[in-house]
């Protein structure tokens, strides 16, 4: 096993190109046998062996700068960089991280999580090099999909018009995390295949080889637009066009071609564009041969059959999401699903087959996907923007300025609202609602079980007075019976789902679960706690608030979300502007960022668990006797 | 005067496409004595007469659809639609509105005032469209500088994959605010000169002329590659990749071709862009002279000499702001600037001059400025984004995700925060703390005057354990002493401006001298009020909320931001988490947008002045007598 001598990249540099072929075999065998047990993304690391290899074969990480997009696809450098023996701790707790990770090694210099910040990373490692008068490389490398994404086609205009030194590596393998769309694709699609560029490029150059024999103007002529030609008809105009040195398009399996093509990068003066192509899934056939599915396991798998295994129990939240919006959708045809790439993902398969014509997938663009769906709403449809908690962060200016300012009715399901569990920090959707609660006309709610989301999305279809916002947790549903009739709930109202004159815990989610068990740990303690389901964390429910007041039930407001500008604080200020000084608690996620484990440990890090929502109640005790003696 | 007979586009449609010359005169002409004293944007709208009024000549308006991206170029669409009676209000409150309004006019279709969204709006009004079985028009007019916008971007791929039937108008004046930056820009550059293009192109196509004459194989290539050719060579070939039909480029000031152009792009199939040059400020020579001083005018000006008349008094807090770090910068050679395409307006002009390789203008790419930031504070580099409060909004992930969870040594001068006056409610600084404080590891803090900004900046410079921000309104300062050291501030202490037992202001920036007079208006009624500088939003200062619980003194937190997730609320939060309960009342930006007036009247509508804040105040006493009758 050559793999065993690996323990760093100068070990790797003692190789000769030969050898690397075997050893990208041996890492394609270590990553299918870890991650049969952890799961983790096997396609797109099985996908960027050879690359990585020939990355770090040339150059010298960490002094010249690797920047992964994403992120999720540096296994392969994990392994080369030191970390081959922590795998078995993959995307666990205080185990080795799924994404590129500062802390974890010297070689990983810029994390990510979200897509297309690369190109930016790189830009600015370039600028910052120069300024300091240092010369080491800086390489990012973008998928074709994160390409798309505003920010890097941003960052592509910037780097065009700077011309530091840098290579962006457009790692091809048509497709993102979904099929992916585009006009860029459609580019990229024609430069593969070859047919319009290379075609009508050879035959140029075919006639103006044999123009100048004839001689005369014709062949001065000729030999002018030689220059002209090569400008005009190379496969990578479009990049040319912005700027970048075009190179490709690269064998992405083919270490020596690709080794030899950043050498012929290296000698660029500006920034390069190196186009490789790849296979996702490469040499394990059951991901080549289903991509999206294997773009990231969450489980463990089969070897030899390839098959998944999945969770038992009830469906997921997305699963539920999904057959609800096609349910809808059958009765209202202004009903259109937006996607930014993620289809899949967002539980919307089923919907683009029923519905072909009513999907729309931007790809990576969550920007455009929120102001288009303004525009839809405004022209009378309904449109549904599906998308997950924390990649809506991109779309806070367009959700401010395009939407609620034009109190466009749009729909949003926030989905992997709450912790995600192994995709860890830069995936939690825990700030969702302090970034929307404070924009006007917005209405945001959260179900505390799978049938109540299935009537939230009931209500927002009824709904039609602005933007409404569902946000639902990354988990399995509660396997609660599902209503036929999907009655609406009034805006605003939440629900007591257990009565108790001790104390009230207000919570959203999965915490009305988590209050539950709190509420019977403490009844056997001969406290009554009333637990109150506060689905509307916009607008609030004031009557229910004003009750709770009146009554002087000391509160426990519990979400899983950052406390700051969270539920806890909406109350807070609710109670101020009122003028009214009840007790409130506040138990959510702290101010600080929460790496990857398991959603439950995650909870219980923070300590939004039964255990300790009951210890924060029998505090009230305590404050009750405190004041009792004080008067 | 023709314009005297314009009540309507139905009016404009009556005349000879010869007589638009001359209304376009008398357009300018009423442009350039209205806006002399009202202010607004005078340049970009100069640069619009013919287009506009090509547009209403052709088109439908409403039934087609017109977006103008950001809006502010929309004031001859306004004349044209009814509103020309309304200009002596224009930007003034209850006036005219200085962007599109859709509650002003059925016309005004697609509302902005920040840049790039019209692409995305036109995609979603087109795809409503076809969705619904209609045949309207729908017709974006973009600058060549917001096109580069990543939202644009991401519209572009997908009107380009799509193509549905719509109408990009790119009106390329070869700036947006600031000169434009980026490779697209170089691009267009190339296209308006020809040189490139259209040579190559002639002389390709005088070659396939003559090569047939030749006969044989020659003659049957050069047939083939004819369609090649002019698909290889046409200028716009960067957007015909992109999947649009390409037409132009086009005199913008000429009607006629204006109009046969647009005709030409409805004959095609899909998605056009035609590609108008226009000269910003035509017509009136100081503007054409200076379009960047003339972009926007907020006061008014003299029509002869062009003189803009300033506001007397002390510097504005932008120019402070770019004077003080032209002193660090002196310093410290890590410092470098950075700007989405607002050198400008956030007062970095002499900045830039001084250290020319030292300032960075991305362009109109906010998300991609802040990631680069990152990257460039992580390799050692004191990156300091300057960026209005409205358009940090458009980098919210990319502050979360890249610059605040690496724990980037970021400094971000946020300019105009708080109320913006005329701009109005699109343009607003009143969400940044909202969107904010909940994100770990960053510091925000507000001066109450313009020494204290320039404090504010050493601190930010001294400070070097993660991402830092400075929040400051647009307006003058207060005219104060000017430190000659500047000495940093410590982290997260406020300061007690004025003493008192009755009751607290806790106040930030401006306010802090609303809180003043307040109190000297109680002070006759002899009720001293302590007022407090809480000019740390993050981290708050504990020990003096400590201390005034302790004290047992009621407190009003007077901020010119969102009510909801804003310092009050951070306040409220702190002291649910120490399990007090002192008398906290919120004043603040209610929960609706706010629309265009002066700063002053903006303030009065919501009651953030020093009447109101004595009003609450007041209320304190009625607390305390209730309370005591209770007790």
């Amino acid at each position: 096993m050559l793999l065993d001598s690996i323990h760093s990249p100068t070990d790797l540099k003692r190789l000769s190109t030969s050898e690397l072929p075997q050893l990208a075999q041996e890492i394609r065998q270590f990553l299918i046998e870890k991650l049969s047990v952890t799961g983790g993304h096997l396609a797109p690391n099985l996908g960027v062996v050879e690359l990585t290899l020939a990355m770090h074969y040339l150059y010298d990480s960490p002094t010249d700068k690797f920047l992964f997009d994403v992120g999720h696809q540096a296994y392969v450098h994990k392994m080369l960089t030191g970390r081959m023996d922590r795998f078995d701790t993959l995307r666990q707790k205080d185990g080795l991280c799924g994404f590129v990770k500062r802390a974890e090694s010297e070689h990983d210099v810029w994390e990510a999580g979200h897509s297309s910040t690369s190109l930016s990373g790189a830009m600015g490692m370039a600028l910052a090099r120069d300024m300091q008068g240092r010369s080491n490389k800086v390489i990012a490398v973008i998928g074709d999909g994160a390409l798309t994404g505003g920010m890097a086609l941003e960052a592509l205009n910037h780097i065009g018009h700077e011309k530091r030194k840098l290579t962006v590596v457009l790692n091809d393998n048509e497709m993102s995390i979904a099929p992916n769309v585009g006009a860029l694709h459609n580019y990229l699609g024609k430069v593969r295949s070859d047919k319009t560029y290379r075609k009508a490029k050879d035959e140029f150059e075919w006639l103006l080889r044999k123009v100048p024999a004839i001689g005369g103007k014709l062949a001065k002529t000729a030999e002018r637009l030689k220059d002209s030609l090569k400008y005009l008809v190379v496969p990578g105009i479009l990049f040319e066009e912005f700027g970048l040195k075009y190179l490709g398009p690269v064998d992405g399996h083919d270490t020596e071609k690709l080794i030899e093509a950043f050498r012929q990068a290296d000698k660029c003066e500006g920034p390069v564009l190196v186009h490789i192509l790849t296979v996702k899934g490469k040499g394990y056939s059951p991901a080549e041969a289903d991509s999206h599915k294997w773009h990231g396991i969450t489980g463990s798998y089969k070897i030899e059959s390839g098959q998944v295994l999945k969770p038992v129990g009830p469906p997921m939240y997305t699963e539920v999401f999904g057959n609800a919006l096609i349910e809808l959708a059958e009765k209202d045809e202004r009903i259109v699903a937006i996607t930014p790439a993620m289809p899949g993902g967002s539980g919307l398969l089923g919907f683009a087959q029923r519905f072909p014509g009513r999907m729309i997938d931007v790809g990576i663009a969550e920007q455009h996907a929120a102001t288009m769906s303004a525009a839809l709403a405004m022209e009378g449809m309904k449109p549904v923007y599906a998308v997950y908690s924390t990649f809506l962060q991109r779309a806070y200016d367009q959700v401010v300025h395009d939407i609620c300012r034009h109190n466009a009715n749009v729909i949003f399901a926030i989905d992997r609202a709450g912790f995600v569990g192994g995709d860890g920090e830069t995936h939690q959707g825990v700030y969702d609602i302090a970034y929307l609660r404070h924009i006007p006309n917005l209405v945001l709610m959260m179900p505390k079980d799978e049938n109540e989301l299935r009537r939230m999305m009931a209500t927002a279809v009824a709904y039609g007075d602005g933007p409404i916002a569902i946000r639902y947790p990354r988990e399995q549903g509660r396997g609660v019976a599902m209503d036929e009739e999907l009655a609406p709930i009034p805006i605003g109202s939440w629900e007591v789902v257990r009565d108790g004159d001790y104390a009230a815990i207000l919570a959203i989610g999965p915490m009305v679960h988590v209050a539950e068990e709190a509420a019977e740990l403490l009844k056997r303690e001969g406290l009554n706690v009333r637990v109150v389901n506060a689905r509307f964390v916009k607008p609030l429910d004031a009557a229910m608030l004003a009750q709770l007041a009146k009554e002087r039930l000391p509160m426990l407001v519990l979400e899983e979300t950052a406390v700051a500008g969270g539920l806890g604080s909406a109350i807070l200020e609710h109670y101020a502007q009122q003028g009214l000084k009840p007790t409130v608690q506040l138990a959510g996620v702290p101010d600080r960022f929460i790496e990857h484990a398991t959603i439950k440990e995650q909870r219980a890090e923070v300590g939004l668990t039964a255990e300790e929502a009951a210890k924060h109640l029998r505090s009230f005790a305590l404050l009750k006797r405190q004041r009792q003696t004080a008067n």
